[in-house]
C-alpha cells in the first residue's frame, strides 16, 4: 500500500486534461437527460440512491475516476482501515468507528481487547440501561419514571447524536415509539443550559454527560451547571447522571454517575453517533431496536464501501467526484440540501464531519500539499433556502455542487391536497425543478432573469427516513470524506486546528495575556 | 449620481495595486497589536462597537476604502434611497424598509401615500391588537386567553423574525417579560406543520399568516393545514388566524381573519422583520414595546450609516472591508460566528440577507460584471463551531473570514463559576483566544501542529443583548449588504433568481414534463 500527494498520481494528469468537458446544458437536454438519469445512479443501503446524472461527469470522467480510485488504492485502504491498521497516524491511533455497527474484516484485538466485542458490549449495557428507564426498574429518587434524556458534550458529543434525534424524533412521535424526550446542552453560553433547564422538569430527567477525555470544559462546566440546578432542586445528581467516556478518564468508574458507558480513543468524535455516545441517548429517547436498526443501515453502507467498482460503491463515486470538482473545476463549498425538515441539523453535522476531518494543508507525513483540500459545507432544508440563499446558486458569481436529499414518503403520514396536490408531492416536485433549473438554466434576452445553468448537483432519493435510511445516510458521508482523505492523502482523524485557540483561552482565563489578547479580553469584559 | 461598475472606477485600482500588503502575523504581534485594537474600532447603536482590527487593512488601504466610498457615492446613494427614489429598477420599486423605525430624511409620498405614517400605522394596529390579546380584550371561541403565536411564512418572513424571536425569547423569560410562545411553520414539507401542531394546543393559539402577495404556495399550503387541524379541533379558523399581506392582496379585508396588517412592496421580504411581517408575531411574543425597543435600535443604526466617514460608519466600513477581501484577496466565504447560543439562528437570516441581496452576476443595468460579488454567507455560535468547522478556518487551504460577534454580559443572569472563571468569562475568553489564533497563529516544527495564521476576522462586541443591541444588529447588516451592492453596482433588491425553479415545480405538479425532469419527477414519487 502507497500513500502519494494526489498531484503524484497518473489520474491526476488525466484528469486535468478532460476538465470543463461536459455541459450540462446540453447532456441534460431532452431524451439523453432522461437516458442520464436513469444511468448514472448507484444504489445505497436503507432503500436509498445515489444520483448524480446533473454532476458535470461523462463516460469518460468516470472511467478515469475509477483509474483514481485503483491508483490511490482506495479500497485496500478502507480495508487495512476497518482491519485495525494504524490509520490515524498524526495520534498513532486506530480508527475503528465502522465496528461499532458491523464486522467487515477480521476480528480486530488491539490492546489486548477484542475491540468488536467491547463496542458490542457497551451497546448491549447501553440497550438494558434504556430498557430498564423505560420499564420502571430505574426511577427517580420518588420512585417516579424518568420522561426527559439530556445529552451534555459537544461537537462530536452533540452534532452527529443531535442530528440523528431530530431525525426521528416526528417519525417515533407518529408511531407512538417516542419513549422519551431528548434536549440538548452544548455552549459554555450560560445561557444555553439555563434555556435548556427552564424547559425541563429536571426530577424526571436523566443527563447524559459525553466526553471521552473526562476533560472537555464546555461539558464540565456544563455539568456543574446541571448539578447545581439538581441540587437547587433538592435532587441528589448522582441519581441523575451517566457518563459516556473513555475507561481511562476521570468520569470512569465514578460514584457521581448511575452508570458508566465506554468509547476508547479509536472513535474520533465525529465519527462516535453509532457508538455509546450517540447510544445511549438514542436508545432512551427511541428504544434499542430503533438505534440498531440506524446501525443495521450504517453497517449496510459499509459494506457497498468495499466495492472497488465506483458504479456500485456510492461513497466512494460521490468522493470522486468531490475531488474532481475541488481540484479540477475550482469549486470551493458544498451546500447540503434535504428536502426533509426532518433533517433540519444534518447539514450541521455533515458541516464539523467533512470541514474538520478534511480541512487539512499537510499530508498525512506533515509535509504542506499544493493543491485545494476539503471545501466548506453549509446547507439548511428545502424548500426554505428557495427562499432564501439560492438566489446566489442560481445567480451568483460563484458556482457551489449541491447535495440534495430527498424521501418519496413523509415520516408523520398527514398531508393535505391543496390545488390538485399533496404537500408531499410540492415538495418533491421542487427538487426535481431545482436539480434542473441548476443544470439547464433558461435564456432570457433580460440577463437578469436569465439563469446560466451549469451548476451540478446530485440527489440522495429514498422512500422514507426510516432509521435504516438514516443510518445508511450517516455511513454514507463518513465514507466519502474517509476515501477523499486517501485521495488527498491526508489524517482524516485528527484535529490539531482546534488546540491553538484552547491554548489560548486558558490564558486569558489565567489573566496571562498582553498586547491585542489582553486588549480583545479589555474588550470583552473578561477583566 | 452615477452608477458605474466596481472596475470602472479609480479606487479599483488603486485597491488592486494595495492587496496583501498587511500580514495579520506581524501588526497584531506585540503592543503594536493593541493598539490597533483600540484605534481600530467604529462605535455602533445599541451599545455595540465594530472592531476590525484583526481585518488586513492599515491606515493606507482604509484612506483608500474611504476613496471608494466618496467615488461610489455610497451615502449619496443611500440617501437617494431613504429619499424615496426607485432604487430597485428591476422590479420598479422603492426601498423603504429603513422607513419602518425611523424617518432619516424627507418625508416619502408614493401612490399619494405618506410611506412613514402608512407603516406607522401598522405598527400601531399591531401594537393595539397584541394588547387586546395580552389584556384578554380578544380571546378564543371559549372566552380564554391566547397562549402562543405560530408564524405561517418562508423566507423573509420566516428567517428574520424567527431569529429575533430567538433572540430575545430567554431574555424575555428571565425578566418575566415573555407575553406568549412563539412557533414557525415555513416548511412545505408536510412534518414541518404537522411537528409544530403536535407541540401547540390550537386552541389557545393565534396563527399569524405573512405573505406580501398573498399567492406564496408553501405559506398557502401551510394555512390550510393548519385550517384542517383547527376543524378537527371543533375550532373556527377566522378565530384564530390574522394575516401579514400587502394591500392588494387576496388575503387583505378578508373575512377569514380576524385582522389583517399590511406591509407593501417596497419592502423586501429579506428586509421586512422591523415592518409587520415581524412586528405581528413579535409585538404578541414580547410586547409592542421591546419591539419599538428593537425598531429604536434599528433606527439609530441607520442613522449612523449616512456619516460619510468611514471611521463613523461602521456598516460602510464593514462593507468596504468585505469587498477588499472579496474582490482583491480573493475570499469566497464568510462565517459569521456569534458567541451567543441565542443568536443560533441569526446566520441564516444574514445568509439570506446577503446571498439573496448580492449573489447576481448582472449590474442594476442588466449587464454582466467581470468581478466576484457577494460570497457565501454561513454560521453556527460559538465555542459549538470551535468543536466543530473551525478546524478548517485554522487550518485549511482555503482563507474564510471570520465575522465574530460577543457581549460582556449574558441574558439569563445565571451562572456559575468552576476553575476559577464563570462561564461567561469561559465563553469570552474563547473569543478573543481565537480572534488571535486566526490573526497570528503559531510556528511548529511539526506541520500539523502548525497554523499560519493570517486568517483575518472582525467582531462586534456589545454590553448585551438587549432588543436595542438586536436592532443595531440587524441594520448594521442590511446596511453593509446595501452598500456592497452600492459598490458592485447590483441591484440588491430583486430575486430573479428564485423564479425557474417554481416555473418548473409548476410543470411537475401539472405532469407538464419530459426529459430529465420526467426521470426526476418518477424517482421522487411524484407521479
Amino acid at each position: 500500500m502507497e500513500w502519494k500527494n494526489f498531484d503524484k498520481l497518473e489520474a491526476y494528469r488525466k484528469l486535468e486534461s478532460l476538465k470543463n468537458t461536459v455541459k450540462l446544458q446540453e447532456v441534460m437536454t431532452g431524451e439523453k437527460g432522461a437516458d442520464r438519469v436513469r444511468a448514472y445512479q448507484v444504489p445505497m443501503a436503507g432503500g436509498l440512491t445515489y444520483s448524480f446524472a446533473a454532476k458535470e461527469v461523462d463516460d469518460d470522467i468516470i472511467a478515469t475516476l475509477q483509474e483514481l480510485a485503483d491508483e490511490a488504492q482506495l479500497t485496500e485502504k478502507y480495508k487495512a482501515l476497518y482491519s485495525g491498521e494504524m490509520i490515524n497516524t498524526g495520534e498513532k491511533r486506530l480508527v475503528l468507528h465502522q465496528l461499532t455497527r458491523g464486522q467487515l474484516g477480521d476480528q480486530v484485538i488491539a490492546d489486548g481487547v477484542n475491540k468488536g466485542e467491547f463496542y458490542e458490549a457497551q451497546q448491549k449495557k447501553a440497550a438494558e440501561f434504556a430498557i430498564k428507564v423505560h420499564s420502571g426498574q430505574i426511577v427517580n429518587e420518588a420512585g417516579e419514571a424518568f420522561t426527559t434524556a439530556v445529552q451534555i458534550g459537544i461537537g462530536g458529543s452533540d452534532l452527529g447524536p443531535r442530528a440523528l434525534y431530530l431525525s426521528l424524533e416526528n417519525w417515533a412521535k407518529a408511531q407512538g415509539a417516542l419513549k422519551m424526550e431528548a434536549k440538548f446542552i452544548s455552549n459554555v453560553d450560560p445561557d444555553d443550559a439555563s434555556a435548556v433547564l427552564s424547559q425541563i422538569d429536571v426530577a424526571h430527567s436523566i443527563f447524559v454527560l459525553v466526553s471521552k477525555s473526562g476533560t472537555t470544559l464546555e461539558t464540565l462546566t456544563n455539568e456543574a451547571f446541571v448539578k447545581n440546578a439538581l441540587k437547587e432542586a433538592g435532587l441528589d445528581p448522582s441519581k441523575h447522571m451517566v457518563a459516556v467516556t473513555s475507561e481511562t478518564s476521570p468520569l470512569a468508574g465514578n460514584p457521581d454517575y448511575m452508570e458508566a458507558f465506554y468509547m476508547d480513543d479509536y472513535i474520533g468524535g465525529r465519527y462516535s453517533s453509532t457508538s455509546a455516545v450517540g447510544g445511549v441517548l438514542l436508545s432512551l429517547a427511541f428504544g434499542p431496536e430503533v438505534f440498531a436498526r440506524i446501525n443495521r443501515g450504517a453497517a449496510a453502507e459499509d459494506a457497498l464501501a468495499k466495492n472497488p467498482d465506483v458504479m456500485k460503491n456510492p461513497a466512494m463515486m460521490d468522493a470522486l467526484i468531490g475531488v474532481y470538482e475541488r481540484n479540477f473545476l475550482g469549486y470551493g463549498a458544498t451546500a447540503v440540501l434535504p428536502y426533509s425538515q426532518a433533517l433540519s441539523r444534518f447539514p450541521a453535522h455533515l458541516q464539523q464531519l467533512d470541514m474538520e476531518s478534511n480541512g487539512k494543508r499537510v499530508n498525512r507525513f506533515g509535509e504542506p500539499v499544493d493543491y485545494a483540500t476539503g471545501p466548506i459545507i453549509f446547507g439548511e432544508p428545502g424548500t426554505n433556502g428557495q427562499h432564501s440563499f439560492y438566489q446566489l446558486l442560481h445567480q451568483g458569481t460563484d458556482v457551489v455542487p449541491l447535495q440534495f436529499i430527498g424521501f418519496r414518503n413523509n415520516q408523520m403520514n398527514n398531508d393535505v391536497e391543496i390545488q390538485g396536490s399533496t404537500s408531499q408531492q410540492k415538495l418533491n416536485a421542487n427538487v426535481a425543478a431545482q436539480i434542473m433549473a441548476f443544470a439547464c438554466g433558461k435564456d432570457d434576452s433580460d440577463k437578469n432573469k436569465e439563469f446560466r445553468g451549469g451548476r451540478p448537483s446530485s440527489i440522495i432519493v429514498g422512500e422514507q427516513l426510516t432509521p435504516e435510511a438514516l443510518g445508511a445516510l450517516l455511513a454514507h458521508f463518513e465514507n466519502k470524506v474517509m476515501f477523499q482523505g486517501f485521495v488527498w492523502n491526508l489524517n482524516s482523524f485528527d484535529q490539531e486546528g482546534v488546540q491553538l485557540g484552547k491554548v489560548l483561552a486558558k490564558k486569558v482565563l489565567a489573566k496571562d495575556t498582553d498586547g491585542a489578547l489582553d486588549a480583545y479580553s479589555r474588550m470583552l469584559g473578561i477583566f
